[in-house]
C-alpha cells in the first residue's frame, strides 16, 4: 500500500487535534479506506514549544517502528512543498505565508486541504482554477462551518443537481449574541460583553459583530455552489450592531425573530446575488430554533428542493474532524490515482446590482402623531412602486412610531422610499429596515 | 474511458426520473467524474407499456451512437446479472425478486444500489456482509428519506467519528398529520381523511401511522451507524394512532409539540436501544419547526456534536437524484478498481431491553376529584423510584385529570407506575404516555 505523504502546515488547537485524531485512527483508516497516512513535515514558527500531541507514533516515521514528532518539525515554509509530499494540509490561517504554499502546493500538483477561511474569501478562484487545471484536491470543509457537513454536501449535490440559492447562518459568535438578545431580552453591548466574557467574541469583536466572517464564508460558498467570481468585498454586507431590543419584540410580536442571514441565490443564468444582513426569520422556519453557537445552512435545488445543514459551528475538534474527513479524502484520490474533486466552474458569473434583490421588508419610523402622516408616507410609497401588506402606528405623541410591511419588492425600491421618508417633516427618523424570508 | 454498463431494475416513477436525469447530465458526469455511464438492460414487467423517457440516447447504447431505450428491455429477472454489467441499480422494490437480484449480484461481485428500504430493514445485514466480503458497493440512500442525505453524511462521518446516536423524523405521511393536528386542531381521523385525499397517505394507511415505515428506516440507519445486528422487528415501536387533540394541547401549554420521533441510540459497546413513537419535543428543538412532509434526522457524534440533516423526504424526482449520487459514486469506485464503500461492521450489537432506555416522561391519567389522590400516586411512584419533575390536577369533578412530568428514569419503571395506577380505586384511567426528548 502506498504510503500518502503529508506536510501539516501549523499544530495550534486544530493541528494537534488532527494529530491525535489521525494518531488513534491510523490503522481504522488503513481498513477501511485502504490508505495509509503518515506525517512527513510539521511547519510551526517555534520548534522549542512543548504541544500536547503524541511525541512518538507511527504517523511521523517512514516504516512500521514509530517515528518522533519532534523529527518532523521543520520551519522554513520553502521545505514544506517537496518531492516526497503528496499532500499539504494547512491549518495555520493567514494570508501570505498560505497563499504562497497552497498555491506552491497546487502548480506543483499536489493536492491541498485546508481550514483557512480569509485566505479562500479572498483569493479562493485563483487557487481554485491552479486545482481544477492540475486536477487536484482543494478541500477545504473545515473553512466554513466548523464541525457542520457544508461543503461536502454542496459538492455533492452539485454532480446532480443545479443549486439556486444557499442560505446560512454562519456566525456563531453573532448567532450566540442574538440568542441572549432574544431569550434574555439582552441590550446588544451587554450581550457582546457576555460573549467576550465566555470567548465566543475577540477583544476586537469587528470581524463577527459587522458580518465580515460570515461574508467570508458565502463568498467561499458562492464559488463552490455557483461559481460566481466573487469574494468577501463582493458581498452586501450589514452586521448586527444596530440591533436594537425593540427590533426583537417587534419582530417576535410579527411572528418571527432576527438572525444574521448571508444569503447567495441565482439572479439569472449569469449573475448572483450575495449577501449579509439581519434578517426577519419566520417562528416556524428552521433556522428560528438554531440558537447559541450554532450554525446551519439552507440549500435549495432545482430537484432535491430545500435541504437543511445544522451543526456547531467552531471549536478545535470539530474543525480538526472536518480536515480530517477531507484529508482521507484526498488521500484516497492520489492513492487510487483519481482526479481531484474541484468542480469545473468556469467561475464566469458576476455580482448582480443588491438594488434588484427582491424580498418583502419590515420598516419602522418614528413619525409626528398628527393627522395625515399616513397619507404622506403612503404617497412615498405609491411613488415608488412600494405595495404594502400592513401598515400599523403604535404608540402616541412624542413616541409614536410606523411599522409597516412591504409586499415582495426590489431591495433599491426600499432604500429610495427610506431615503425620501427622512425628507418629510412628518418623519424623525426610519430607525430600522429589515428583510423578511419567506 | 471504460463504460459502466448498469443493470436497471424498474422503470417505474423513480426509474423513469432517473433515465431523463442520466440522459440529461450524461457529458457533464462523463467531464466532472471521467465515468461514462450507460444503461444496458432495464428489467419490466410489460415491454408493452409506454413509459415517459427519453426513446432515444447514447444512455441505451455501446458507442458514440444513441440506442433504442426499447433494445434495453429485458423481462426475465435472471438476465440481469450478467458478465457484461458493473453495476445494478434496483428501483422496483418488492422483496422477493428484489432479494435474489441484489443477492445475486453482490455474491457475482457487482456493486448494487438501491431505494428498496423494506428489503434493507428486512435482509440488510445479510446483504451489507456479502457486499463487503466482495469489496463492492452497496449503496441505499434513497431508501431512507427520498431527498434528505442522511445515509451518505453517517457513512462519512463514521470514517472519523463514534456515533452515539441518530433520531429522526422519518416518515412524511405522520409528519403531515401531526402537523395538521398541531396547526389546524384536526383530529387524528380527520388529518388521516385528508392526508389520503391528498395522495400523502395510501388507502390502508398501517405502515405509515403505527410507525412500521420509520421503524424499517432506522433498523437500516442503525445498520449502518452502529452495526448493530437489527431489523425492523426489533424496532419498539408504536405510532401515532392514539393520539388525542387534547395530548397536543397539553403538550402545546407546556412548550412542546408531538412528533414521531425515530431512534437508536447506542447503549453500551454491545447493544443499541431502537424506537419509534410520538414524543414530546421542545418548541426551542430543531426538530419542532420539521413541518408537513419534511424529514429531518440528528445524528450525535463524539466528535462532531450534534448535526442535523433536513429536507423533504419523498417523491419521484427526490429520490431519483439519491439514486443517481448513489450511482455515479459506485460507478467512480469500480472505474477506479477502488474497493467499495461497505464499513466494516462486525454487527455483533444486539437490541438492548427497551425497559432500560432512559427518559423523562409525560403522564396523563384520568382521577377522582378527592382527598388523598395525590398521596396514593405518589406514593406508586415512589414504590418505582421515579421522582417527579411537576404534577398538575387539571379539571375539576367528573373531568378531573392528572397530569406529571418525570424526572429522568428507565421506561420500565414507567411502565410498571402506569401499570400499578390502573389498579388504584382513584384512577379511572392512564390516557397518555409520552416520552419527554432534552
Amino acid at each position: 500500500m502506498k504510503k500518502i505523504n503529508i506536510a501539516l502546515v501549523g499544530a495550534g488547537v486544530v493541528g494537534s487535534s488532527l494529530i491525535w485524531q489521525l494518531h488513534e485512527k491510523h490503522k481504522r483508516i488503513i481498513d477501511e479506506f485502504n490508505v495509509d497516512i503518515r506525517i512527513v513535515k510539521v511547519l510551526v514558527r517555534n520548534k522549542e514549544i512543548k504541544r500536547e500531541v503524541p511525541q512518538q507514533s507511527i504517523l511521523f516515521s517512514n516504516n512500521d517502528n514509530a517515528g518522533l514528532f519532534a523529527d518532523s518539525l521543520v520551519t522554513d515554509i520553502d521545505e514544506i512543498v517537496s518531492d516526497d509530499i503528496d499532500l499539504v494540509v494547512e491549518v495555520a490561517g493567514g494570508i501570505d505565508d498560505a497563499y504562497k504554499i497552497i498555491s506552491s502546493a497546487l502548480n506543483n500538483s499536489k493536492s491541498v486541504v485546508t481550514a483557512n477561511k480569509a485566505l479562500l474569501a479572498l483569493k479562493g478562484n485563483e487557487l481554485y482554477e491552479i486545482a481544477r487545471k492540475k486536477g487536484v484536491d482543494l478541500l477545504f470543509e473545515a473553512a466554513v462551518g466548523g464541525g457542520v457537513p457544508i461543503i461536502r454536501p454542496i459538492r455533492e449535490s452539485l454532480a446532480v443537481e443545479h443549486i439556486n440559492s444557499v442560505r446560512g447562518i454562519l456566525n456563531g459568535t453573532t448567532n450566540y449574541m442574538l440568542t441572549q438578545m432574544t431569550r434574555e431580552s439582552k441590550r446588544y453591548d451587554q450581550a457582546l460583553l457576555q460573549a467576550q466574557e465566555l470567548g465566543f467574541a475577540e477583544a476586537d469583536p469587528t470581524a463577527d459583530v459587522e458580518g465580515y466572517d460570515a461574508a467570508a464564508k458565502i463568498a467561499i460558498i458562492s464559488l463552490l455552489a455557483t461559481g460566481a467570481n466573487a469574494s468577501a468585498q463582493d458581498v452586501q454586507c450589514k452586521g448586527i450592531s444596530g440591533i436594537r431590543l425593540e427590533d426583537i419584540e417587534s419582530a417576535h410580536n410579527l411572528g418571527y425573530v432576527i438572525k444574521l442571514i448571508a444569503l447567495v441565490q441565482e439572479r439569472d443564468e449569469r449573475s448572483v446575488f450575495l449577501r449579509v444582513e439581519p434578517t426577519f426569520v419566520p417562528l416556524d422556519h428552521p433556522f428560528s430554533t438554531v440558537h447559541d453557537s450554532f450554525n446551519a445552512v439552507f440549500v435549495e435545488g432545482e430537484k432535491l428542493g430545500e435541504v437543511m445543514f445544522y451543526g456547531r459551528g467552531a471549536g478545535g475538534d470539530p474543525t480538526a474532524s472536518a480536515v480530517l474527513g477531507d484529508t482521507i479524502d484526498a488521500a484516497i484520490n492520489i492513492s487510487y490515482e483519481r482526479k481531484g474533486a474541484a468542480v469545473g466552474f468556469a467561475f464566469d458569473k458576476t455580482i448582480a446590482d443588491p438594488r434588484e434583490w427582491i424580498s418583502k421588508f419590515y420598516v419602522s419610523a418614528e413619525v409626528v402623531d398628527e393627522p395625515g402622516v399616513l397619507a404622506q408616507i403612503a404617497q412615498v410609497l405609491a411613488k415608488h412602486k412600494v405595495s404594502v401588506e400592513s401598515m400599523n402606528q403604535v404608540g402616541q405623541g412624542d413616541k409614536a412610531k410606523l411599522v409597516f410591511i412591504t409586499h415582495e419588492c426590489a431591495d433599491g425600491y426600499i432604500c429610495d422610499v427610506v431615503q425620501d421618508l427622512t425628507t418629510l417633516s412628518c418623519v424623525d427618523a426610519v430607525t430600522a429596515v429589515y428583510p423578511i424570508m419567506q
